[in-house]
């Protein structure tokens, strides 16, 4: 990725697959206001393929390759600036992920990140927050196929995000399995629901917010349902939506479920969306929830337009440099060292890519500033440690996908390479890597170092050699012995050799 | 394990594991002063028995076997009141560990605690300290097989403890292969032994203590040595190890090493030893290094002898307890809901087990306290993070055994229960899982909670009953839910039968 001038932020595109519908957009932002190009929706429903040991079945991801053969054709005719994909709830929990992730990047022809909920939460809030503004204080839900997010904040960006594991299709798999609806039913996953979101009850409280909207497919639906019945004008309130349920109740299957403003595509999925949604209204205290513009793929193009001004530098800000400050500081990294190697590792890695993919020089910098959060956990092992909560921890801004690869690098920092294998099997990575050690190589000592004693280049035939005179490896016997050490390693490794002077 | 009146702490015994020797003592603490009853020491260099993939081979692990055998006999013969066995730098690398204490434990008749690193270096110290007290700020080294502890302190608790992953065997084996000691082989040994070492130079740099302390076999053997050859009067200098040094590369050789003062078991790991000990001085500017009194060994005695007399709630402190608060600290952990799900979970452990081990008692409430480290890393999974991170943290007084045993009661508070199959086999922690489980249930709305509700009994065939009123459970829905889930849980898991009312 070459870096862009202000003016080229061009048409972008997300792609969000999410437990329901599999979506495509591609718009702009232009002048501070969002412009959409193109919309594409598919309900691919692959929530639903899950079965009880949590693998995607395979019927499942054909659903979900066919519909991203679609968006690859349509993304090759209408070519955006750039592309990001990301996928949630039922990726985040599907077993066999990889493997289906493998076959959708090919189906794509793009790689695919998985996000947390709290990122998904966060990326809906951005959408909802720059395609509707308002400078109340307010509570946004999404009710998702797996998973609902909420969301509280006033501006731009949120102030609590979470996610929660109960949504739509799979709350009606489980209470209305075979497409009838008894009043039983709908207690018992209203009960259900209300147990998984009773944690949220004291941090998204009705006097944190003056207004709730609903950003999700399901509050749409019902919104135009309300709204073509004449019982409401659009608004979604506790006596709409016990209209509906009742209504449900009386026509009693899905097969009857003709209600009108209501596709059909909804059908299936309306009884677990409904109960809910008025699960949250009650519990919330909710009087009215509007329907929201903006959703996670408006979201997403929003943040990655963000991201693209900050390389320009122009303005915008990329958010995850804020947040591996913040994680620097939450688990009290001594960021002068982590500075230090972050320093050398970038070196080393300019000298050896010049024109390097700048999303990799940006990677190699943050697992340095991270590459020591572990020491909270304990000294011994800290690689191990550091490279678990770079995985795991909530990341805005940062896909799990790219906190998995962050992790990885922090795990190679020191050590045997056995342990990265797969991921040193990709050059850059293993460049990455093969920097970062050498940096940590280089501060071991955890004061200042001398950026001219040791040069790194790339040679012809893809190995690296690392310089230094015979002075400094007199000046430096320790140094230099660990650098023998390292030689050997990768010797032995293979992924790439190192070699010395 | 039965509560004992304070006058009753009697005598205690240490096996202490280590790389080159295995020992066993057995002493007490009377009326504030040390004494020994009993002192066994086998060359054993289990740590020589470490193959390049890190796997104990079969010959190693049957000399190991051989010495628990007849520790065995020796602890049968004397009765001690209680025994602690601890392992060290060797069995925390072995990736066949788990095989080889299952073996161990049965050949010694008793379970043995691998600990950490710093937990051995906090040990040592504790030993030295209350068999050689003093009031000065000292250093105490301590060269281990495979690993050398690193000291500061005052008083009887160390201010700071660190272990470093070089040792006098592994040193030896690996540069001094052939038994032949060459100048250039010691250089390379001192040269590594310095690489690994260099964190130490600021923490323990000279300006931290006024005098130092050598509690190893290695330091014993060469103060023997130089007092023997009239070099010292024992006080072991940078001279002497020299002198010793050039003695050694004279002979030339593992067969010739006749020195007056020095056992024929220390000639394989006395080049290693040497190599360490003289990089420290030179390091850390040791101009006399005495050899101390005090080891491992008698730390674990004064360290059991101290929650013994916790217990009887007399005087002493269980360290541990002071760990868990700490980490409760660094974790910033909401600790109102901790003491809840603790009491409640004590409750419950208590009215099945009213009779139950003490220790069991204290783990399921240390678990309690710890539960909810892991949402530092994120809310999202955080049974898993808190698991990892009780699993691994630095934590004072704990061995390794029983924080992963923490950690799997920890991983067990919530989600299903395939993942901690194998701790469930064991009657009582399946009692410890499910009472964690069920008060974390009681308190999941985190708020005060009504104790009178809920009531668990152990049933007659091993089964567990949970009662509460239909009234209570019509006032506590979603409460009521989570406990039918929980009881559908456990009825498809099967280690424990829980009936509801």
């Amino acid at each position: 990725m070459s870096v862009t001038s202000p003016t080229a932020v061009g048409p972008l595109a997300a792609v969000d697959m999410g437990s329901n519908s599999f979506r495509l957009e591609i718009g702009q932002v232009q002048d501070g206001r969002y412009r959409r190009h193109l919309y594409l929706k598919e309900t691919v429903r692959l929530g639903a393929g899950l079965d009880v040991d949590g693998m995607l079945t395979e019927e499942a991801t054909e659903r979900g390759l066919r519909c991203l053969a679609s968006f690859a054709q349509t993304l090759k005719a209408s070519a955006p600036m750039r592309i990001r994909a990301v996928a949630t709830q039922t990726l985040r929990e599907a077993r066999n992920r990889d493997q289906f992730l493998l076959r959708a990047e090919a189906a794509l022809g793009h790689p695919i990140e998985v996000i947390s909920g709290r990122e998904e939460a966060r990326l809906i809030y951005t959408g909802v927050a720059f395609l509707q503004p308002s400078g109340k204080p307010r509570l946004v839900i999404d009710i998702g196929g797996r998973s609902t997010e909420m969301i509280l904040g006033d501006g731009p960006a949120p102030r609590v995000a979470e996610s929660f594991q109960v949504g739509c299709v799979s709350l009606s798999m489980r209470y209305f399995p075979d497409g009838r609806y008894t009043r039983a039913a709908f207690r018992a996953a209203q009960v259900a629901a209300g147990a998984e979101l009773e944690e949220a009850l004291v941090p998204f409280s009705r006097r944190h917010w003056r207004e709730a909207l609903g950003s999700s497919g399901t509050a749409g639906a019902v919104a135009d349902i309300l709204r073509a019945s004449g019982k409401t004008d659009g608004r979604i309130t506790a006596e709409g939506l016990r209209w509906l349920i009742e209504r449900c109740i009386e026509l009693g299957h899905i097969d009857k479920l003709d209600i009108p403003g209501m596709k059909p595509e909804r059908r299936a999925v309306i009884p677990g969306g409904l109960a809910i949604l008025y699960t949250i209204c009650a519990q919330f205290g909710i009087e009215e929830l509007i329907a929201a513009k903006g959703a996670l793929r408006q979201g997403v193009i929003v943040d990655l337009s963000e991201r693209l001004a900050a390389g320009n530098q122009a303005s915008g800000h990329d958010l995850r440099d804020a947040t591996v400050a913040e994680l620097q500081r939450r688990f009290n990294v001594d960021v002068d060292q982590a500075e230090r190697v972050a320093k050398t590792a970038q070196r080393f890695f300019e000298s050896a890519w010049p024109k390097g993919d700048a999303e990799m020089h940006k990677e190699l910098r943050w697992a340095a500033a991270l590459h020591e959060v572990g020491l909270m956990v304990s000294h011994h092992d800290h690689h191990r440690h550091s490279s678990y909560i770079v995985s795991h921890v909530d990341a805005p801004g940062f896909s799990q996908s790219q906190q998995r690869r962050l992790g990885e690098l922090v795990l190679g920092q020191r050590g045997g390479l056995r342990k990265i294998e797969a991921g040193l099997s990709r050059e850059l990575t293993a460049w990455q890597v093969l920097c970062l050690r050498l940096a940590v190589i280089e501060c071991h000592a955890r004061g200042e170092v001398d950026a001219s004693g040791l040069a790194l280049t790339r040679l012809a035939g893809g190995g690296a050699r690392l310089s230094f005179s015979a002075q400094w490896a007199e000046e430096h016997p320790r140094t230099a012995y660990l650098l023998r050490e390292e030689a050997d390693l990768w010797a032995r490794q293979g992924a790439l050799l190192l070699t010395l002077n």
